[in-house]
């Protein structure tokens, strides 16, 4: 041993349920690690001897269907790189404060996922006309305040259940899905935010109605400051969004030039550019942009700032998608603190050679 | 394995050179495990290889002396139980915001360090009447900003290194001090902030005036706001602090009992009480304390909260010691961010059971 490797851990937010956060900001890789994936649980994980490592699909359908791991490992599977953001990223920047889990901005992971296409699965079973909703649930359950143990359940509209990328993940990169991660089964459903990528799944019901549980009536509802203006409604896209990685927050740094560096991504559309500003938003330069392997996948960025002069700077880095889609300088504060996505915002002080 | 045991990790500030906080709101335990002492550097680690395992009391002494590790270990030990405080701990809760590492609650650990004090060592080499300060050096080097590579060093004041506690610790928790906590060879010096307890230490020398190195004369110095009114002053002893580690900030409870708890410290005197609001700070009450072994030890404390109503609320926890210090409601704001111990500050809200 000479010098050490010093290497990042996930930051823990709670631990009953564990609810941890992926040290994205000390992560240079294209792939998040099992070990760097956050965790994000609304209850205890469901026993691990209890989860059958199979689902069942029933309800609308012609005829049920029971699946297994191995079952998928024989089907061709569909591999996708994508990004994987928690609604509630970001919400410790609210301001005022929003209640819940003071995410920073590491409540999203990326990474290739393997699976097989819902509407794959379907074509075994069919769907009678009368279905109109999907209900995935999963094996991890509890008590929501003042209510009864319930199983988490979210459904999804039979378009998105249909796309042909949402599909039932068995693999992340490589290995079976990490059971803290939602495996053996896990629904993935690129391109919104994850509470719809239901973990632990064991039952796939196709309904003739709404589905209106707690997890998209309640919760995963974007509620207005002022609901006389605006109705709340549902969380489901991600929005296009860049963070700085590099320089840190508070960061002293020598005059000279210095890269900011950072990651952008978008639930719709390709990001098409990131700005960065060093003057508190009064002007913005492009970034260079990193290759992405498709749409869902983050996009690394940089740009070179060559400090001219010792002081303290604000800096900003805001992205745009081929949606038209940019990167607010506020955020919409919502009463749960979902969706956060402002231009992300550091400030730094340039020191310069001492006299 | 049936539920999985969730454990909390360090929290990462930066990698180059690594400073990592310690989880201590997950920590209940009386003494902080190896694996959760924060680290903090200013460089990056020493090489390994080529820190001595020894160290040099040399200068205004009559005799020089080198001592090993292992001559250490064939003293007569004395043990102590204290709480290490990095001088920045809390530095990202100052407002404005202050630049530098931006560390949380985390900067602080608790436990047994064994060693011999240096008073003994210096029994063996004499100290020349013209001593006055002595003056630690550590194997950690590197270059501040527009300045040429130096290595860390601090001095004491000749009370102070000759203070019965003041020792040479080669033991932590019963191993050998961890090589990234500062082992073989580390300073100790309780009730003071950590900068004191100089880590990879190889020298000990023993000089004539005062020493006017950059960690005691530019860094680990009180900068107030105005300098007019307020001249700048060393860092020195630990500020009485008390923090909640239950519920955390933005929690989200039941209506009915729940504890607040926490830790509280101070570099001088005993903690005499603890005292939490429920109400913003207009009314308070008095906590109960657990045990403490020694006057350098932290002592845990907890409040029985019952909340009578739904709503939401702002708890404070502030420690009053034996010396007359009590924890400030405002913090005192100095350019670098030492110090931090304003009363701890919690949101918290309490929800009722649905209609």
């Amino acid at each position: 041993m000479d010098r050490p490797v010093n290497r990042p851990y996930l930051t823990t937010r709670s631990l009953t349920p564990e609810n941890q956060e992926s040290p994205v900001h000390f992560l240079n890789e294209y792939t998040t690690r099992v070990k760097y994936l956050f965790r994000r649980n609304h209850f205890s994980y469901p026993s691990y001897m209890k989860i059958p490592g199979s689902a069942h699909i029933s309800g609308d359908v012609l005829q049920p269907l029971i699946f297994t791991f191995k079952d998928l490992l024989q089907m061709p599977l569909k591999e996708i790189n994508f990004t994987l953001e928690c609604a509630g990223n970001g919400r410790s920047f609210f301001e005022p404060g929003v209640y819940g889990e003071q995410w920073k901005n590491g409540a999203v992971s990326h990474g290739r996922w393997r699976g097989v296409p819902l509407r794959i699965l379907l074509e075994y079973t069919g769907l009678k006309d009368s279905a109109q909703e999907i209900v995935f649930t999963g094996a991890d359950f509890g008590k929501k305040i003042g209510e009864n143990s319930k199983l988490f359940a979210r459904s999804l509209p039979l378009k998105k259940a249909l796309h042909e990328d949402t599909m039932i993940a068995c693999i992340y990169e490589g290995n079976p899905v990490p059971y803290k991660n939602g495996g053996p089964l896990r629904l993935i459903v690129p391109q919104w935010y994850g509470m719809a990528s239901v973990k632990w799944l064991t039952n796939i019901n196709v309904i003739n109605r709404q589905f209106h549980g707690p997890f998209q009536t309640e919760d995963y509802v974007y509620y207005p400051a002022n609901e006389a203006e605006i109705s709340p409604f549902p969380v489901t896209t991600i929005n296009i969004k860049s963070i700085i990685q590099k320089p840190q927050d508070y960061a002293i740094l020598s005059l000279g030039p210095h890269y900011i560096q950072g990651l952008a991504w978008s639930g719709k559309g390709n990001i098409e550019s990131v700005q960065v500003s060093t003057d508190k938003g009064k002007t913005w330069s492009e970034a260079d942009l990193g290759r992405t392997s498709n749409i869902y996948a983050w996009v690394p960025w940089r740009y070179l700032w060559d400090t001219a002069e010792p002081g303290e700077y604000t800096i900003y880095s805001r992205a745009k998608d081929s949606e038209g889609r940019q990167q607010p300088m506020t955020p919409f504060w919502n009463k749960k603190g979902y969706g956060y996505n402002a231009a992300a915002k550091h400030h730094i002080k340039i020191e310069n050679k001492k006299a």
